[in-house]
């Protein structure tokens, strides 16, 4: 049974609707990040980046257990076990591919920020909200403009980039953004929300996380020391 | 011939690398980003985030033009037309994947992040000048213990992994680091950079580039309109 160490974000939710969407049995290992889970030794040695998700399959390739850590590399070793949710043809594979990268490299990166300074900094810097919630208005209307020309976000059919982008989503108050003001997102992201693998999915570790953020979950998580823990 | 919308960024390079190692002929379209030419219509058609670099191979799957955007789709399409730099063999293929994905969602946006608010943000923001400067030494720790314990990013062999994280740290004085604090990271990084392939990447563009951030190029790399643009 795979070994999911993972927590309730974002991230984290993306690996379970992967799991959920391909019927694969897991079990899940809380990695309270909050608490700084994520710099103890026995998982840094899988995941060394101090990141959640990871996962350990321990079926992996030619039988040996396979262990690996980033969200995006997670999705696509799973589609790969399974067949599921990545177009076999070259030119539809590629067209998924560059939209989880997008989310890898843009959605993830900058909502994240924008989360940041518009909720948890403890001070509040105009500057910074300004300029991440700007992107998070530019990528809500890049996603919007892509959903108006296609109905899934990596082409025809739904794959593992909605499923990489739909968890960030899911915080768009929090972004500074007003969902309804992208019809052809909101459509997708109200379709989205009604699989029931994704409605199992995203309440994988759920009541587990903490709603407030106190000191020590600051320091774990954005802390001037956090560097030094390694 | 592979056409390259590209520019002298570090995305930029990554693609120009790949394509110098693997020996494959290109041509470059300059996307100047200072003067917006990421927001042209055209340009917005084959790459619909307004980022460089984007690629159109004319000979794509099936002998039909396929055009591709974001750095590390077009890594891994490269790799799979010319079956190099990542391994065939599946636990070390997502070897490789795992830390291109934390290139892509960590090394680049992070690194950027500390560059703007180090080099191009108009004011002096001390929290954000710190939050970043200290993920930057993170990172450069989390890079300097992978190569402690493998000669590459990606492990035993030079992959589009190395190739990816490379262009990133060329700037180590701009992201607050001192690179010779990380003498693992140091020898891998004054390796790849004595690759004659590297050595003609990285000069792609370079002479275009204006070293000087004026009130234009400000707008249209972090202005507060430019998501209305599209």
């Amino acid at each position: 049974m795979i070994e999911v160490y993972s927590w309730a974000t974002p991230n984290g939710h993306k690996v379970h609707i992967m799991l959920e969407e391909c019927g694969l049995p897991y079990r899940v290992i809380p990695v309270d990040i909050g608490s700084g889970a994520q710099f103890d030794p026995a998982f840094l040695a899988i995941s060394p980046n101090n990141k959640i998700p990871a996962i350990v399959d321990p079926e992996g390739p030619d039988g040996k257990p396979l262990s690996l850590f980033e969200s995006g590399a997670i999705l696509l070793y799973l589609a790969g076990k399974t067949g599921k949710y990545l177009p076999a043809g070259t030119a539809a594979k590629y067209e998924v591919l560059e939209w989880l990268m997008f989310q890898m490299g843009s959605v993830g990166p900058m909502l994240g920020q924008a989360h940041h300074f518009r909720i948890y900094a403890p001070e509040k810097i105009e500057y910074a909200i300004e300029r991440y919630s700007n992107e998070a208005h530019r990528l809500y209307n890049v996603i919007n403009k892509r959903l108006g020309l296609s109905p899934y976000i990596g082409g025809k059919a739904y794959s593992i980039a909605d499923i990489a982008v739909f968890p960030w989503l899911r915080s768009w108050k929090n972004q500074g953004v007003e969902m309804s003001e992208f019809p052809h997102l909101k459509g997708w992201f109200d379709e989205i929300a009604s699989r029931p693998a994704v409605q199992r999915g995203v309440q994988v570790l759920a009541a587990a996380r903490k709603p407030m953020m106190d000191e020590t979950a600051r320091e774990n998580l954005f802390g001037a020391t956090q560097y030094k823990r390694h």
